[in-house]
């Protein structure tokens, strides 16, 4: 978060240089030193940011400290903390994006492969926990890797906006310091940052909310996931088996057991995202004023543990998938459990798989993966 | 519901029709008799859904006695309840939206027409509670558009599919009744009731959250609008004005009273919507087998009571902004209060009205409205 | 909630003129007409209630018109709509609460009962869905039921208070009819209603959270006993079996299937009653003033569904746990399944059931049943 | 929480040797070195435990490293992990409730005081913002008082309970090692931890969600005695100001402001509590098995953060409350704005100061406080 806050105060700078605003001396010093130099100076920066309530103030100081002059001069001026706090919230987020997405591309290519290796293990599908026809394990890993790609296109699909509105939304401050060039400043300043350009959006969070529910939808299809490698895991069904790891999911005293502890996990994490997906959602429906009181501060820890939940979850899902185990005599010995083809007599039918359409399925998931 | 559910069996058959699986003889009796009959089947239906858990099978019940035997053997076959269901509530959507769209759509024009008019109605921006620099009414009435605008194109944007996969998502059962026409079947069927195709999502709950989350940003809005006008209407404040209305808003016993119950509503009504919109997450991250044990069942009041939040905060908002009055005697007053130009002299500067970019965001959120 | 809200306004009376304030005669009309007597009336209510935002307005008007000149000068003089609408909330929740309870006393006995008969069922134990050691069913049994206690012990342990404050919680309207008679009047009313009495909580709402609390405790206990029986039953498991109705749980086209529909809706209920709460704890945060713009509203709708859930659920449990089965030969092969005992000899032990203070522990739950 | 996992193990020890289950000397090593001696272990168990997916582990292997072969033999010996971490997040919440009851205790005592100094302050009580009847400043600071008084009631009678199982509930581990003597544990341990002795509630999860529920009934009052503050500070308004403190609720840029910044902390703490309760309920209604796939480990982020937010609000909340000040003139002009006598006039009275029963509800309010 400070190295985004950081990153962010300078990208401002450099808008500020190529609207012509400021000269372009003032970019030498971050042309030498590149971020921030010492842990200290980072942890003085949490002390001080938890005294003042925000932690733009004391980076500021610190940047005009350690900067000369010139560029002491041109920091942050004509922004407000919100424009640096919402920027580095969007700049850290399209972080987070860039990692969840590798993780999920990784995630996605294991579905793609597992989907089409089982095609053909014929397999008991299960509703309201009790076996009701035939299906197959390629359909389940499609049915998943569907819901995954719907995740991932939403979270490619969120527009992430850099802020800059000053005081109360107007820009009034860099109107007084630069006259028309103030105007430029929006655009150039989303692109130093590398952020989509924006109307302010201080009291109009659908960029906060948009965001916390795209990464809940992600967390969902942990969760969905996470719930169906643990039933499948069950001792008694044993048709999944987690990759095995050094120390992972073993008991010290009962030696036999084997836990899918990745699952179980996932499963976790799914459970506590939406409670705080809904806190942004309340929040947005308290903006009021032109800076709220109280809303808006409550938007950063939520955010944060959402990425937190979806970072940590990325990772444990691409591992899980990568080293699924289909245990396909468990899988026969279930589908042998008992009739699974009333349905299919009902109808008048009784030769053939009574698969359906599983391989037409299986192959539009897989060309949507790889599109 | 009933009706989707209804119109959703109906096409249904209509895609039995034109994959020629089914002959064309059984759409006849819709034909004379283009819907449900009497109030009497409707609340036997519903008592009957009640006692078995789900509407389907007494709706097929219905149709098959009403409908002549041709029609009655067709009927439903080769689908699963969820099918018609999760069709049904989708299609239900469909039709929410198009009011919804048209409410916002009036609400954006008054929200236009005022952010028009009062460009030049310089007052007090506020910030944590506090007066801070000024702004202009005309840019406050545009920071609402924009926050709708984002809505009302979450909302737009949203694909509402229809589902078909028969018990467990591989169409087998049709596939056994058709042989090959079986593949044409989900997009007649999407096309016969005037949804998107798709796979069957009946384990992966993209849009049933996707619903929840756009409904639920569509009531944040309520909530910030809701949350500003109660605000600016406090008696010591008094800048806006609801609209009059017989019998609204009064207090018997106390005649000089006049309570912005409007907005009261829509804030109480965007307070109720996150705790709904975060259960459809939960229920999405428990979806196990090829139909969970709990989760399938909790979403459809969740939905319901979103979109009956909706409805009556779209009327409602509509109504607010159609008639509300900006009061220029106490936005001058409270203007007047206290000295709004610190910021500005600490920039060096004291002349002008110190709005910035203000009829520049205004135009852009104007132009936006239009497009 | 109609007729709490008339129970009410008559309880009101009583208090008036058990302190003496009103004469004996007011009270007359109700002893001849004990209630609302036409269904066209309380649809009547509802219309105007919902125009007017406000169920108590309507009922006032309907009462004083049909109860004669000297009662419909008392009705309601002195109290304020709030004082009616929260305290005749408090009397149906009582209602409610007697309904929950006994339900639940039944639900009790027959958990009692099942751990006392199955004491001696030795079952294998699962942790993260893996069989650990073994245990028995009547402990598993012992455990809801002590769960059920916890949530039985919340909600008796409730105190529900009448509502009396006038317009702004200070009673100045009574003091003002009755001068030093209106100290009297919280303790009158709230003894006439059959509540606790209380200062005014107007806008200090435990009241209101204590019991959304206390039934999502109940419906978390709904959760967890519904997912367990769901698991137990799973075709692969097989140890529970719901009791079987008449048309519930079957499939038509799948005639092997007996879904544990009875488990699916407890679980259903239980995923949908935490949002629902949530949104009475956003709501008690955001009280303002002597009456918030909001907050209040929001109140009703969210209390009315989690009261529907827990007498849904609790009807369900009851159902559940009246014929639940355990069907024996599956709980031995499952034990069978593999070896439990690796625990044992790392202790150094091997013989005898292994099952510790199993016995000890249900006896506990059943005595506590039982007090 | 490793202070409290490391006391619960060591507690574990003394309850095994009061039991005389383990020989006195297992304590010796802790009446040496009483607690952990470096922070470089600290941050290694920090490690080892997101590694391990639990912390329990790597805390039993430094103990039995660093306490000799007598004391390594019995550390942990006949429990499992839950076991220590459920206590451990027990014990946890009282020294987190020990602290919470001390700033309660200062906040009901400036609440107290604020009562009755103001209980002369003739003030405008608002209802749905506007300005109703009179109050008196005293009665709301009482009310806000039985706000706080509630909460500290539901915190103070929380019963937190030691947790003592095994490997499923059912003490087998302890029995096999100790035979007999095993049925004394669950006491000794209890005494020795300083908490209640429970049977165990592995999957019974009410006293997690009783602490949550709780606690956020603790940050409803936060907010709710915040969003007060905000609202009655308001520039328009100005009858309440926050205690002054250097460097707090300033802006650089605008020097006029004064920003309720604790109330808008206190406030942003009330919006993010209620949807980590909801998680919490979540959890426990996904309780399966004899210990599940997944709320389990959901629970202790959630509980970890409310009582964070509890934490830091009580800091707040004593702050704001022990230096807040009422602005006489601005009640007295805001008082005289409008005619809130309308009601008295209805009810034929016009004289008195129309302040009914606040001088009773205000001794009342206080005669709790200090009972």
């Amino acid at each position: 978060m400070l190295r985004a806050l950081y990153d962010t105060e300078v990208a401002y700078l450099r808008a500020l240089v190529s609207t012509g605003i400021a000269p372009v001396e003032v970019l030498e010093p971050f042309e030498e030193h590149p971020g921030l130099t010492t842990r200290a100076s980072i942890s003085d920066f949490a002390r001080q940011a938890r005294d003042g309530g925000n932690p733009v103030i004391p980076l500021i100081a610190d940047l005009r400290t350690t900067s000369g002059p010139v560029t002491a001069h041109w920091i942050h001026k004509g922004a407000t903390s919100q424009d640096i706090l919402d920027t580095a919230l969007m700049l850290l987020a399209q972080r987070v994006r860039e990692t969840l997405l590798l993780r999920i591309d990784a995630a996605v290519s294991s579905l793609a492969r597992l989907s089409d290796e089982h095609r053909g293990t014929a397999a008991a599908a299960r509703t309201l926990t009790q076996h009701a026809v035939p299906t197959t394990y390629g359909l389940r890993f499609a049915t998943w890797l569907t819901t995954l790609l719907d995740a991932r296109d939403d979270l490619r699909a969120l527009v992430l906006p850099a802020q800059l509105g000053g005081a109360a939304g107007t820009l009034a401050s860099l109107v007084e310091l630069a006259g028309n060039r103030a105007a430029d400043m929006p655009a150039a300043f989303a692109s130093a940052v590398g952020l989509a350009e924006s109307s302010p959006w201080h009291v109009s969070r659908a960029p906060v909310t948009r965001l916390g529910d795209a990464l809940t939808r992600l967390t969902d299809v942990f969760g969905t996931i996470g719930a169906n490698v643990a039933t499948l895991s069950r001792t008694e069904i044993g048709e999944l088996s987690e990759p095995a790891a050094e120390g992972r999911g073993g008991s010290s005293a009962m030696p036999q057991k084997q836990n899918p502890v990745v699952s179980v996990l996932l499963r976790s994490v799914s459970l506590r995202a939406p409670g705080l997906a809904s806190a942004l959602h309340v929040a947005a429906a308290s903006f009021v004023d032109e800076r709220p009181d109280g809303a808006w501060h409550s938007e950063w820890p939520a955010l944060r543990e959402l990425q937190r939940l979806a970072l940590g979850g990325s990772a444990l899902l691409q591992d899980l998938l990568g080293g699924l185990t289909v245990n396909l005599d468990a899988v026969a010995r279930n589908l042998a459990l008992d009739d699974l083809r009333a349905e299919q007599r009902s109808l008048g039918g009784s030769s053939g798989d009574y698969t359906g359409l599983s391989d037409h399925f299986i192959d539009a998931a897989i060309a949507r993966a790889r599109a």
